[in-house]
């Protein structure tokens, strides 16, 4: 037996200090109507960086990042050669976005190291926080890039070559931020883990409906997206007989109900969304010569995703006549089944609390997709109120906050060896 | 018999003089491409109000204007106690609108007045070229100002409360027309009329299509149009299961479908259009909220486009659940029937000339539409270049244009009284 090992792990983190923690990174970017706009790169979130820092100094952690702008916070293990755990989420939000959606995992995860550090009880393993750069893709487009970089699932030429809208690459923004931060040190890419835990808020309605505090995530449902173009031809309201039109209206009418009914409709878990529809010129007087419009199709089961995917462009050819259609998949995305073990450890945690919890499905993605390949993953989601995020007025409750993060702790003391 | 009856009446419009004066008021607005932008009461209208009255003014015509901005040059008759024949279309254009649309049918007109006055014969009747003010509708919106006003089919206040884009007041800028040519005498709206003929191009392919040269319109077909707000529920399309949606998108293609095939589908003639559509949030990854579009409805037969037009909301209201709709009327401009001894006269005209003819409906609205209640009302279609108007590129051959211009000389001819 260690020294250390004398000393007793926590059994609770402080819930008082989480929550104003949680408060006051909710300052960095506050919004008038009670959110954060809180951007990736952005000074808010450099500030936010600072802040973190601030409390790790205090903490006795360590801090670094790597190439790809994420932020590290370590708390050192009693074996220096074993294997880190790592913990976290994003401290990005969206423009208009709230006081959780990501910095809950964060803040959860330096409040488990802080709340260790304190009791002077070290785990076998380093326990690592970690806040993803750009999670949310609200200014570089698309997002998870820390966590797609980190896993090499996305080159680092690919990441710096995004513009937001002013122009700004998004390799520019990384390198000031590095520089901004540049007494840290930095570790490569895709470091090897013993495991990952990521907790968040659902971002659905579920656990608040069936009155459960705990999500023990099984798995972040498989996602597509398709954008469909289709080509008509213009043509004059009043004059064209209708056999003889090429309308991308009705074409769009025809193919949105036969894939709302065909892939919609297939079981009760998939998820199938034409949320964006652009008509060309959009005049009321003129047949329309072009509709292109989204597909967003999710479901956990990837045969299944995959073969209702593979219907799209079938079912858009047939009844896109005697307009043209073009399907283009953009993201491609499998379900990603999280680690069994680990979910029985957060499902022990919460039943040992008393805390109710449930298995369920994320819906939404996160950065967890990209590091259930690398090592044993997982996710613990917290009720947030009428499934309400990407909101100014997202919220949870305190007591859901702490409840999430003394499961987290039990989960990585586990995880990190006692 | 008088003495001017011993003069005979001119049996060809002056061909070369007509086509000189299409290109030289194309010259009055052009457009980089080969249109014309000569909007209503804009300074372009003005300076072809100038140049019209000083072709007046050459060939011994009157010129007097009405409180509605319409243009009127006057062939006085040999009976001062007949009623005229009016016969004219419109100067303005649509922004890039062409050479041809409107301008024609005025300069058709005067071409009759200016030959005959040439020739030294005069009918029996006053015949009247008019230029209608906004036909168009594109700088104040709804157009067929002039002639909806002189009908009393729209009250002057209406008119003149219009503002375009800029806000000015459409009264504000018809003062300033009238003003500027003050010293024109002015007669009131809606003096009586023996006839009215209105020569145009087809703004369709039916001419070119049918190698017809002269088009005797049979009716300009009844339109309606409406405006439908679909209201529905805004919601992440990850995470919301889909029987618990409101996709106002799903729900605007259900419409968009049984609309098309109920209405659309309901005989040969019937044209429908769904041309625009405005999807709000119109995000990939949202469920969305609302949906509005358009309907355009159009039908000759008064009784078919009306029980079409009573089967809208009730199509909307069957297919929209689980969301709300709601169906506004914007527009409900029955078909009018023209005059059956002038459609004959036309094509009686057309065959002694040895022009190939047909009888077709105008798809498009005109101001004879609102003549047609006033007195026994017809128009004269000549074909335009694949059917294309409201286009820079706008095109009618030379002899087209002088045919339509004969034929209509035969026209007033006989309406006027020989």
């Amino acid at each position: 037996m260690s020294a250390s090992a004398a000393v007793a792990a926590p059994v609770q983190i402080n819930a008082t200090r989480l929550w104003q923690r949680l408060m006051t990174l909710a300052q960095i970017g506050a919004t008038p109507n009670g959110g954060v706009n809180r951007q990736a790169l952005s000074a808010e979130e450099i500030e936010a960086w600072h802040v973190m820092l601030a409390w790790a100094a205090e903490a006795g952690l360590d801090a670094f990042t790597d190439p790809a702008g994420n932020l590290f916070l370590r708390l050192a293990g009693r074996d220096a050669t074993a294997l880190p755990v790592l913990s976290g989420s994003h401290l990005d939000s969206q423009p208009t976005g709230g006081r959780f959606d990501g910095v809950y995992g964060v803040l959860a995860a330096l409040e488990v190291l802080v709340s260790l550090s304190e009791s002077g009880w070290r785990p076998q393993r380093d326990l690592i926080m970690v806040a993803w750069m750009n999670e949310e893709g609200s200014r570089f487009a698309p997002g998870m890039m820390g966590s797609e970089g980190f896993a090499h699932h996305r080159s680092m030429a690919d990441i710096r070559a995004a513009r937001d809208v002013d122009g700004v690459l998004a390799g520019d923004a990384l390198d000031q931020l590095l520089h901004t931060f540049s007494e840290l040190p930095q570790r490569p890419l895709g470091f090897p883990l013993a495991g990952y835990v990521e907790a968040h808020i659902e971002q659905g309605p579920v656990l608040e409906a069936q009155e459960k505090t705990i999500g023990v995530v099984t798995a972040i449902q498989g996602k597509k997206t398709f954008e469909v173009t289709i080509q008509g031809t213009r043509g004059h309201a009043g004059t064209l007989a209708m056999r003889e039109r090429r309308d991308a209206v009705t074409a769009f009418a025809r193919i949105c109900c036969a894939l709302d009914a065909q892939i919609g409709g297939y079981d009760d878990i998939v998820k199938f969304t034409i949320g964006r529809v652009q008509v060309l010129p959009n005049a009321p007087s003129v047949i329309a010569g072009s509709v292109s419009f989204s597909i967003d199709l999710r479901h956990p089961d990837n045969a299944i995703l995959n073969a209702l995917g593979n219907r799209v462009e079938a079912i858009c050819n047939t009844e896109v006549r005697p307009c043209e259609v073009e399907v283009k998949l953009l993201v491609n995305a499998p379900s990603n089944g999280f680690d069994a073990a680990i979910q029985d450890m957060i499902e022990q945690s919460a039943a040992t609390r008393g805390l109710p919890s449930m298995r369920l499905l994320s819906a939404a993605g996160h950065d967890a997709r990209y590091m259930a390949p690398l090592c044993p993953s997982a996710m613990i989601f917290i009720p947030c109120r009428a499934g309400v995020s990407h909101a100014e007025h997202e919220w949870s409750e305190p007591e859901q906050v702490s409840a999430g993060a003394n499961v987290l702790l039990d989960t990585l003391i586990q995880l990190a060896g006692e």
